[in-house]
């Protein structure tokens, strides 16, 4: 073979990392490997019969739909069943404000390229999901951590910190209000409503990314920023909404969706154009079937059911590890985040959760800066009560090998 | 309804403009409108018999592939299928060099994010693909066009345009080089050397985007940029490769593919984690039992004959317009380029050509600047043959009502 040339790249691509959880994937192949780490839903709770019946008709009652390309702000019917389900989530939107994207994480690559220029800082909750730091950085853009607690975003900490700044100084906040990953944290009512004024008070967008919400297996649903911005004063067209069927129907449609005020759909629209065309039409005719005959609505119980009772196992085993570990229940979602006490570091634990045969995400793969040395998180989104059981036992013989 | 605030874009986002194509749109649901406008495939010849059971057979077999997450680079089944299909083109590829694409468009996106930055000049055909025009406009890129005639890509305007730049002046060269959206026109053997060529003495990539190279209905096929490169001294490693199934199964899939230097691969790969995660893998393993079971192969054939029929009767309804209408006839794909004789204006013939309920692009769409006012495009792939007779006739009233 010839030699290969010099090449050039972008400089964000000069000596580019991936991503911190994908290295991980080479462990999963180790026989025997108990996975708390990746975030995906569990094949057992996928509903199968649904889904098939959604293709069958799909491809039968609308093959053209299926086959040929589709309008870039998606499906006509797709995008009605996605407006009557962010109703049911309690926010009216209108058509136009809705379109459909290829998973939720393109509405991020879509919203930086029409918001954001490179040198601009957004705000991000200190720590959060890898891929929109990657995201940013990988265009130029700042992402500057704001903290949170066990109950989210903290917004006397970002009030304290937008104090010294003119407004405008950012363009965008990010955050993921519901079971936040990686903390599991859910933003209460009260700090919404105080997100929501500093929004409009320093003048910037609010990026609600919201793929979990309606994985909620405890206490009370809290309205989304999207349908609260109406309730404060110059917040109103200051929040753009995400969400996907990736976690909630399956992660294979890649279907998600953006609700956004009209002149930032419309140019994400024009992005669009050049990114993708669309999103797979037959993946969103199958999808818009699967909503239309109440599949979701159907299947939905028995999803939020199984991820309560796999939370609930993992929660009452990390108990009994006692002090070692100390975390926040999560009210819904698929993570729990903790910290290893007396200054165990989370990689020297990771060694040892390796040797056992399990898995989890050390914590410094969710911040942009500064991580937590101590912090990790563990998911119990994939494996089954069994599999809980006896990872967890696995985790305690790592601390003990420590 | 409270007031929006004043939004803030990046700079190539302020006013854009969409696509000038899907413009046309409007006019499609006028009650009897004929369209050569679109390059959509004719719903007749999409092989549904062997889609519904591809369809069928990935969600039997391999449900978990279909519904979960799939690594970025692509299902190893359809990667290998993608391998072995490039080898029947006349490229051995490893599959390392190879990944799986959300449509061929998502293959240029990717590369602009990790080869180029704002500012840089990208050489492109002058007529060219109007979203690549967008796409490098939209990144800051400035598209910098190269004289092509009636068998593409002019190479020796090229080395003219070249002789006073410093190597390296352009990272890239994009082209079509079968059947190029708009023009048709597939480059010669002589070319294709002369622009591999080219390329390792200014050092620059060429990105050869083949959409359409396997709906070859006249002549001989030309190997690819790819299996060339080895033969010039100092090519190797400079083509990136795209190819897509939309325009040979289905463009409802939205799968393409890309082929690159591993370097630029495995970048691209980083890039796609932070823009659609993976593309849909029900979709991809759709496409791989279809490939898989062999349909391609047996469909192909099917869908060439159908493109040479409808390309022959509107070459021979073209040829009665007589010289109003200047053209070179196509060895395959989806479209006719020509040239309105006598000074007629392309818009002037459209707005008479809606008015008599026929439809084509008006050629500007096509130029980065300057464009050829009297230039058009005619696609033949959407309508029967029937409907080709009529809007023909309806062409010559529109040239006649000028």
């Amino acid at each position: 073979m010839a030699e290969l040339p010099t090449y050039r790249f972008a400089p964000a691509f000069e000596a580019p990392t991936g991503s911190a959880i994908r290295e991980l994937f080479k462990y999963l192949s180790q026989p025997g490997m108990i996975s708390f780490a990746g975030g995906y839903p569990p094949p057992a709770l996928f509903d199968r019969q649904g889904l098939a019946e959604a293709s069958e008709r799909a491809l039968r009652e609308a093959p053209v739909d299926c086959l040929q390309y589709a309008a870039t702000e998606g499906l006509p019917m797709l995008r009605e069943q996605l407006q009557a389900l962010m109703q049911r989530r309690g926010a009216e939107v209108a058509l136009d404000e809705l379109m459909v994207t290829t998973g939720s994480q393109q509405g991020l690559d879509l919203l930086i390229k029409v918001l954001l220029s490179p040198g601009d800082r957004v705000l991000v909750e200190r720590p959060t999901y890898p891929a929109t730091l990657q995201a940013l950085r990988l265009a130029g853009v700042q992402p500057v951590g704001v903290a949170t607690d066990g109950e989210g975003l903290a917004t006397d900490a970002l009030r304290e910190q937008l104090a010294g700044e003119r407004p405008g100084r950012f363009r965008l906040l990010y955050c993921v209000p519901n079971f936040a990953n990686p903390t599991g944290a859910c933003l209460p009512m009260t700090r919404r409503l105080e997100l929501l004024a500093l929004a409009a008070e320093h003048d910037f967008l609010i990026i609600e990314d919201d793929p979990y919400g309606a994985l909620r297996f405890a206490g009370d649903p809290v309205p989304s920023l999207l349908a609260l911005q109406h309730q404060v004063p110059g917040a109103a067209g200051r929040v753009v909404h995400l969400s996907s069927l990736s976690k909630i129907v399956a992660p294979g449609l890649r279907v998600g969706w953006m609700v956004a005020p009209v002149p930032v759909r419309q140019r994400c629209t024009i992005a669009k154009q050049t990114v993708d065309l669309c999103t797979s039409p037959w993946a969103q005719r199958i999808a818009a079937e699967y909503l239309a005959a109440g599949s979701l609505e159907r299947h939905l119980p028995l999803l939020v059911a199984g991820y309560r009772a796999k939370a609930e196992r993992m929660l009452a085993g990390l108990a009994r590890l006692g002090r070692q570990f100390e975390m926040t229940a999560p009210q819904g979602g698929m993570f729990i985040w903790g910290r290893c006490s007396g200054g165990v570091q989370a990689s020297a634990l990771f060694t040892q959760a390796v040797a056992q045969n399990v898995l989890f995400v050390p914590g410094q793969a969710f911040f942009g800066d500064e991580p937590d040395p101590q912090a990790l998180r563990l998911s119990f989104a994939a494996p089954d009560l069994a599999a809980i059981d006896d990872g967890l036992a696995r985790l305690q013989r790592a601390f003990e090998a420590l």
